[in-house]
């Protein structure tokens, strides 16, 4: 069973609360809650987690070695400008998928810039809560090929 | 029954016949294949195309007005050039994804800027052919909803 | 008699039918028809073409060698990135006006760059339709004042 | 009856006296005769003033106040560098044509910038004096569609 | 009675000890009793709070929802490089003022940006301690003219 | 008796009677009253001047001399412009503090650079009239505390 | 015995008849012809086509597939803009030589980039016809010693 | 008898009164009397004058013609940022020498651009006073060469 | 007896386990081990501290004030993002000395700039964990020689 | 009989025994064999040196006055960095062919400008040795082509 | 036993006799001399050179061939400028550590990006002639670590 | 008695036999010849020497010490490009002023820098081989001044 950490980066707390007509009207508890029925749909195991420190998502992206087989992140205000979650991906290896919210392509000249692409396998962004599960899919569906290819090459 | 145009820019006519170690093994007829299926399951009709000139996907852009709902897009090379793309998609009005098979956040310096991202509703990129599945359902579940608020207003 | 082309780029045969609040009520026939109107009541020959490929844009201004006498072109998103037509204009040496109808200085910033100014006459922009009839009056006006000169350099 | 205000910037006095291959023989006194001479045939009232101080141009401007119905200025250097005639521009809310009589995208690069041009309906440029009669006609045109407009609502 | 939050960023707990030459002879400890002060003067409650951690000015930030009308925010080095703390700003939505003890405009170069300013009201910088009392100042000020406003709009 | 000139930039003579939405509803001499009043208050003296010319704005600065203890400037547009307002103040050597009625930071990415700001003890920016106030108070706190220390100097 | 397509962009159908104190007086007939002539004392077969458009160029380039062993192009104005030419010789991985009539290294500043010198094997500019002609003999002896190579390998 | 116009811009008025570290010791009216001396001893005739306002320095230059011979001008603050001075001393067409008084090289990064040096005969800059000696120096040069090839041009 | 303190910054904690091409085979405490070992040799006293929060960072650099009497640091990822970290160096005014285990000059070009060089007495890049003792060489030696100087005033 | 001077630049000594995949297995001397192998053919007379010193090459290019027709030089790392060797070649007026080894247009970002470039007929670069034999030939072509039109003049 | 050759750029041979307060009091042989002594320490052997020629240092770095095993360089001047000596140092592909007296970080913008640090092992700046000895420190832990892994892959 | 070198750049030895309509007619020794007799005029000692290394130009900037009290230099190409010239100059300390025959600023762009203005007193652009004799009277006034006033500071 594929374990996935989804890591909801600074602010997103807030979510539902503040700024509706930009990120929607799910509340972060309805967005996990959105989360948790995709997975238990797809049966894979999810847990995710919110902080608004740098050093915590770090320490908690450096922590999924060996207890998860792939992370969703919404880094938000980090994507932009933090390098040592960039490094903390890179170190553990572990495949990456990017999500956002608003589309970061629309907004202030700064947000257009992410550290963390890069080294993710790819990038969501402009759905709404809609963007974490469709970063779920892709996840998913990304280690049910690898899983398969890796059969298929004890097998053959 | 929603209709939704999916356009290929150029290049992607060669799918799966050459650098298959970046964009995956399948053909595009075989992409074609696969957003026709997912399109079936979710019951939208859907129309794929491919050109490499750039005043042909203008045009057919043009055209969806009052045969389309919705579009979804790899603008391939055209992604980082074409200007009057971008101003048929604003012109048209029609909500828009754009797909990218690589992630282009990891490739040349030329390829981060995108000139559509900023007038469609998301960006999906880097993960091959399920890039354009996940785009698909993105706009699905966009068209769905945007149709449920508008009979909500009517029956409140 | 004068003959002048008048070549409208991407997106203008949409013209009038969408996004009237910033290019105007008129459609482009209707703005061909005054174009058409000044003409008659200059004693001019006028023809109007639009096209969305860039490549018919470039045959069609060399085409003008020997059938015209001056170029009044909106080139519209292919000012910003088309060496091409510039190239074209140099080529066939025939006098330019470069219109536009919105002002393309209080757009986004990179239509702030004419790849085609710097080989025109001269560029008028902000004027909705009556862009189109400034620059006939412009271009007829060289014409005039240059015959005038040719034949002033005979008789002295 | 329209009343016009028309501008003339920094060393605009010496036209036709100096470097007439660039900007044309006629003298700025016979600009105005023949901006005159339109003025009467449209039947509006237009004033035309020149000054070197940037301060007194700005003054002028604000002066406009109840006294003229649109403004049409050629800032020549001040175009690229005088923040305080955009504001002043902005602050009266004048209908503002910016002119120019060579074409500034010919020139040196410090030229291409206009700060004037993003508060201004639009922009003439390259056509010699011919620029101030087609910038006249512009605004004419535009204050007759507004005032069209005006009487339209009322009657409606 | 308004109930306004002053923050402190980082190193600020040095203040008086260190660098007295620039930030001058005030412990931050007297700066917080130098605005108690004029806090009592001026009828208002205020609370002081400083931290070296990003992540902890961000909880803060957000933690004022319900708790205080406004904000007096010195965010230190964070000032160029927290898009966190600002997407915490215009996330509670809170009356922002931003203070400097020393003329950032005078300093190294990656000084001069300021992520915060675009979204608070105003920004103070260059007057040591006094830059907080400013902004103490210009915070009441502003929010006696608001509720004299919504007084003024429910009365009439 | 501190005597305190107060200049006020380009336009600004406008005030209250345009664009009162961003500048607010006070008139030029509102503010005049306003910054006598504190004065009044404080026992300091202070004389207000506008101008429209950078060079008479130069040339009162310049005046300064053994006039006034200290100078509270408003360039308005020349604070991105005028580098001979710069260099005055920097003659003449008076402690200076820069005002602006807006959040300059908020506006037109040309509004960012102060070439006064760093001439200046301090910026003062976007709290509308009461910027002035703020100034005034900041450079009066300035000025008292430099006599203080100055006495302080002789009497140990 | 090797085939190589010899491929000329935008305008460059109007050589020898325009501009040819720049370009030289061959037309692209007689150009084509001294290619025909090298490559018949050569022994390769080689074909000449030109277009306008850059997506009759992508598709050109694509279509070499198992019909050429090698390109040499003159991308002309599509030198410097077009990603989609460059994508096209990457997929379809054949040796390509750039060459230019003008030295590109002298004109505008937009000329100096080339997006396709990065994947071609090398750039000729400067030489007027003569590059087509140094262009192919670089190309054959490429060929040749290629396939020097592959016989070497194999009968050791 | 040659005739040379001797400019100084905004702030010169105070020299040898302020920042005498910087700019020397000597008043603006001991550099005059100095230049007045060489003068006299080279047998030329000089006038010089000094102004904060831009437009009244475009205005001196703008009435040398037919009055002066040369121009020796040092723009201060205006060197940078005037391109009103540049245009009229290319209207006027009069040799001119830029001087400065001090090493612009040296300073803030702003001061090394000049806009007058372009069209200017050359610069000289960091010598205190002696620049302008110097600058007078090398016009008398300049002027005795041109004179002399102008005789030698009717003898021969 | 000297105390210095050693800092690794985010994601050193992984050392050895991860990457181990790039960074090396030795974990962090491997290398604290080799470093407490020159520090015993050279009679010094070490502490060696790890963090993933710049906040704790910038804690830790303050307290050493009074504790130690230099300071060498790994600021990995925050070295080119940390403006608090280099406040903090500045504040405690502690001789401090960067190292990098990779030599960042020959990876992404946002490794370029640190922003902690600029306030160390050095850098040292690139030689992997001998980085370390380099760096804490280089700082005894420092130590021993400003104590030699301050001796030699003393006697002399 | 036309003399033609090769000169190599710093490092192309170590040609063939160095770097041997990037540069190709021949030796300096063995590539100087192959030009004066051509040149026998072409019957012109070749000399070739080599050196690591800029002044070296800058007197050599001075001392073909009188004594050759034509220069190909590679200047290899002086191609980015010497304007010396760039005012040779325009000081002696010589017909200059530029040829690189290596595609500079592939590699570091500083090898894609050529301060070179812009003073030589043309560029030739990535054919290995081949770009020299290239660079003779169309060198050659010039000088025939330059020595027919000249007696053309003469003789019509 | 290693052989490692020291290069001192340009201006190095006035060290200890000029500006003492940047660079120290040590005279270039001095330096030597220390540089000897922990050669002999170490066992094993260093040959010192210094030139002001970028072309005589090209040279010696090609000369290393055979000769040495490792290079310890202070490019001075060089660093920022020569390509040249970065070629060579590629070409002979001896491991090189590049070293620096001052902090080349915290001074002028153009002396912080070096040519040498991308190709060289690593870099150590700022500790003056300190630099020297923990420069060959560095490159002699690297050559024994090689030396011990080259055995080892034999023994195992 | 005063000692001045003289130090001619790259290229300057061909003065007065190439490019004489940008340099002049004279030759270099004639340039020489009119230092001299300015030297003799004036009383001082000079010495002037050209080379095209820019090696050997600093060793001869080395070697001033002792040996002269000021430099004139004309840096040539050098001016833009050398490091090492500006960091000898530095070194020695020695009082230098710059010359250039052309204006450098009418020039390409990379001739606008001047690597060596900022350490010197100041620099003279334009004035042909004048440039040479105005650099020497600057240098001789400063050195004369240097004198007169060491001399006051004795005697008083």
């Amino acid at each position: 069973m594929f374990r996935i950490l989804v890591l909801h980066g600074p602010n997103l707390n807030l979510l539902g609360t503040r700024e509706k007509s930009i990120y929607g009207m799910q509340t972060l508890h309805e967005v996990d809650m959105a989360i948790g029925q995709l997975a238990r749909r797809e049966g894979v195991h999810v847990e995710a987690r919110q902080s608004n420190h740098e050093g915590e998502l770090v320490t908690w992206i450096q922590e999924t070695h060996g207890q998860f087989h792939a992370l969703v992140i919404n880094p938000a205000a980090y994507t932009h400008t933090s390098i040592a979650i960039r490094d903390a991906i890179v170190a553990v290896g572990l495949p990456t998928v990017e999500v956002h919210l608003s589309n970061i392509h629309r907004r202030e000249p700064f947000r257009k810039r992410s550290l963390i692409a890069p080294v993710a396998l790819g990038q969501i962004s402009g759905f709404a809560a809609t963007s974490y599960l469709l970063g779920l899919q892709a996840i998913i569906d990304y280690l049910r090929r690898k899983q398969a290819d890796a059969k298929h090459d004890i097998t053959t």
